[in-house]
């Protein structure tokens, strides 16, 4: 059970409740009040689990949670015991219920007298600002937002409603939208890494753009996003980023975008909508990668993706490819052995 | 047009003045005043814009900017309405006009009443220290450098003039030169990962080097520069580090050296002058990479890099076998299927 | 020698104590005072280096160092007037004479004025808290900690005994042991990267799990470690982590554990004791590292890796067969120029 000292139940819920937000199908016989939800080792009689990886199928055939989000085609496998939520989307009705439980925290708006707030700023209603937090000149900053301790948001920033921006962060030549999610230690708007070589040497380039991020986008902790050079560097809305990201100027990520962790895009390369990105993937610059496509953690991209495609390797080729080709140099090596 | 809530320009200039800082040829007959920079897509009649990338030739043929920087041999693509500014380096010349009409940014000196300034501590003339920030005992800045807000600057860090520290950084054990840029969340002068491993365990070895950081070097935003074991850690004049880069103990870097970010460099090794560095290369520790050495992206430098070659791959190998490797492994896996 | 300014010297050491302390054996016909450490091209006659890597063999014979760690076979290369301090571990003895002459620095106990505490946190004996730190309710920080500038630990966090946490961190849903090293920039207990797609779209999964950290671990600057979605995420006692190194829900580290810098560990990875993690390395989520298992820089690993073994490359295979890959493809490509 989620320890209660870092997270506030909502209340309990009977199970026929729990099944009419998720949609799952339950044995009406015989229901009952739930007070939580729980991973299958760890789930007790009043508690709620989920089976989606089957890697984790002899967890749940030992498992003594009191009722499971289960695919039909494993609920034979579940304990007798154990009263059965039957759907084909385990792990999505699982995160309905979890949310139900425990709602996102709420938070008593107010202004710590240990932030700096810029007189020419504009705070909307509701809004919560923490110890050490600078807010700079001509801020904007919409209803029922909560800015972080020390984060520190530079002149003429302006932020959506309902924005959430975790302790350490800052934020300069950006617009933010609302229902945004920023964890801690994320930087936005800094310059790109914009260098001319020529006779005379090396000189920086003015980094001209803006950053501009949809509306319910999360930011995974320590990413980095560069404003653009001239064009912005933009993310569309409910892309989610995970941690220690980096995004060089003039990037542009489509709508629903999921980037695993560590990952790097380099300056100008276009991202389309529905996109997935493994972890520690890498883009080099002015490519484009179209709508749905998917790449393999580790993946190197150095030309234009098709909507669609799976690619994976270094250089990145289409998937099954670099299957063989993984394939084909393993038999290789035990033939010469 | 870059946004003026966040760019100050500093004036509208004549086509004669922008050829004759940048070199460039112009047609004298038609010289008039321009307003500004922007890219080729979005630039207007009183913009400069530039042409470097054939990528963006297309762009160019349709461009409504009023000038544009172009080498010779691409002018004839240009509409005929559009104002040429014939160069061979049009992205150097680019840069040295937005530099004309966005100059770095002002800032008024001051010393926020929220800022933490030891007694010792020396602080020039015309510094600027912003709120949170923390500068500890026996800290010497120089003249006309700006702290950002919650920076953190421990004892006896010596950092020369007109130097730029972002919000959110920590220095400790450095001593940095003259017009240094380090950008948001940076932290130089941590212990190197030192540890040594014996037959009564592992123990902590104490990193007693510093790290010192030349004149002119820019620094990107969650970069990590640990401090020497021994010898220190150094960064040569005039180069030029991207985000969220990894410097180990030891790493001597040369003057006017390029690294792409998310690159990580292990402890001791050498890297010269000019060389060029890939986004998420790695460098294991120990090694040496001689002057004007090139790495691809990703790569992975096991061994010594002789000065002026180019290498790819990981483990790195001279770029043209990687690429017939590539070509090869495409082939083999065709003739198999 | 260590610079005064930054390091300092506990006193000078007969090198007969130093013997002592190390085990090593030496000539004691000529014992006398030592007053540092050094490494090999920069140490005096009054200091001891060590000679560990023999990629160092040939600093050795021309060093003016007074003494050094050496193992017996590498005894006759070093200079006759140099004094020898035989052992088998030079790298773990010099480490402990370093700890002697430079032990970890000492630091006054006392809480900033300007650190924002919370009524309700509860705060050891000789604790010091910098400038700037927020300590929220409930928080429990045991004896003789050290909390750094504008750092920020969220409501119930416990810290343990004697454990150093730099500037610039955060902490939230977290349980941390005793003498454990956070450097700065450190990001611990932010939600993990989860979300569940469905017919209805994509939506978030509360993050429910704590992280425990054990005693002992160190953590390098700008490291990111998630807390867990149902089950915590865990970092074993006396495990090390370097910088920028990205920690998934729900992973479990065991004791004894070394992570070099920018390696990233997707979810629900279980990695046991004693295993050693080159730079840059990945893993996918949900799979077993056994104990004492060691993987290269770089290397990608997608499937679950026994105890005791060595594997690199992407995807990661065992060390050998990398080896031979690379060797093979090596000569295929000449033999086809």
């Amino acid at each position: 059970m989620p320890d209660s000292r870092f997270f506030t139940k909502s209340g309990e819920f009977l199970l026929s409740e729990i099944a009419s937000i998720t949609g799952a199908t339950i044995d009406l016989s015989n229901d009952r009040k739930f007070s939580g939800v729980a991973p299958l080792e760890n789930a007790g009689s009043d508690e709620i689990s989920f089976l989606d990886n089957i890697k984790y199928l002899s967890a749940l055939e030992v498992s003594k949670a009191g009722a499971c989000f289960v695919r039909e085609k494993y609920a034979a496998r579940a304990p007798k015991t154990m009263q059965l939520l039957i759907t084909e989307e385990p792990y999505y009705a699982y995160a309905i219920t979890a949310q139900k439980f425990y709602p996102q925290e709420n938070f008593a708006a107010g202004i710590s007298p240990q932030a700096q707030i810029a007189r020419s700023a504009s705070i909307g209603k509701n809004v919560r600002i923490d110890s050490g937090a600078v807010i700079s000149e001509n801020v904007k900053i919409g209803d029922g937002c909560w800015i972080g301790a020390n984060t520190v948001i530079d002149k003429s920033v302006e932020i959506g409603e309902h924005t959430r921006i975790g302790s350490l962060c800052s934020l300069s030549h950006s617009i933010v939208g609302n229902n945004v999610i920023i964890h801690r230690g994320v930087h936005i708007g800094q310059d790109g890494f914009g260098f001319a070589a020529g006779k005379k040497g090396i000189t920086k380039v003015p980094q001209l753009g803006l950053v501009i991020i949809g509306n319910n986008v999360e930011i995974g902790s320590g990413t980095c996003i560069d404003r653009g050079a001239g064009h912005n560097t933009t993310i569309g809305d409910n892309s989610k980023i995970d941690n220690l990201v980096q995004i060089g100027h003039n990037v542009q990520i489509g709508r629903y975008t999921m980037i695993a962790a560590q990952t790097g895009i380099a300056g100008s390369t276009h991202i389309g909508d529905g996109v997935m990105i493994g972890g520690q993937a890498g883009f080099s610059g002015h490519t484009t990668v179209g709508n749905g496509a998917k790449l393999a953690a580790q993946s190197g991209t150095m030309t234009d993706i098709p909507a669609g495609a799976t690619y994976g390797g270094s250089p990145a080729i289409p998937i099954l490819d670099w299957h063989r080709q993984t394939a084909m140099i393993g038999k290789l090596i035990k033939k010469r052995n």
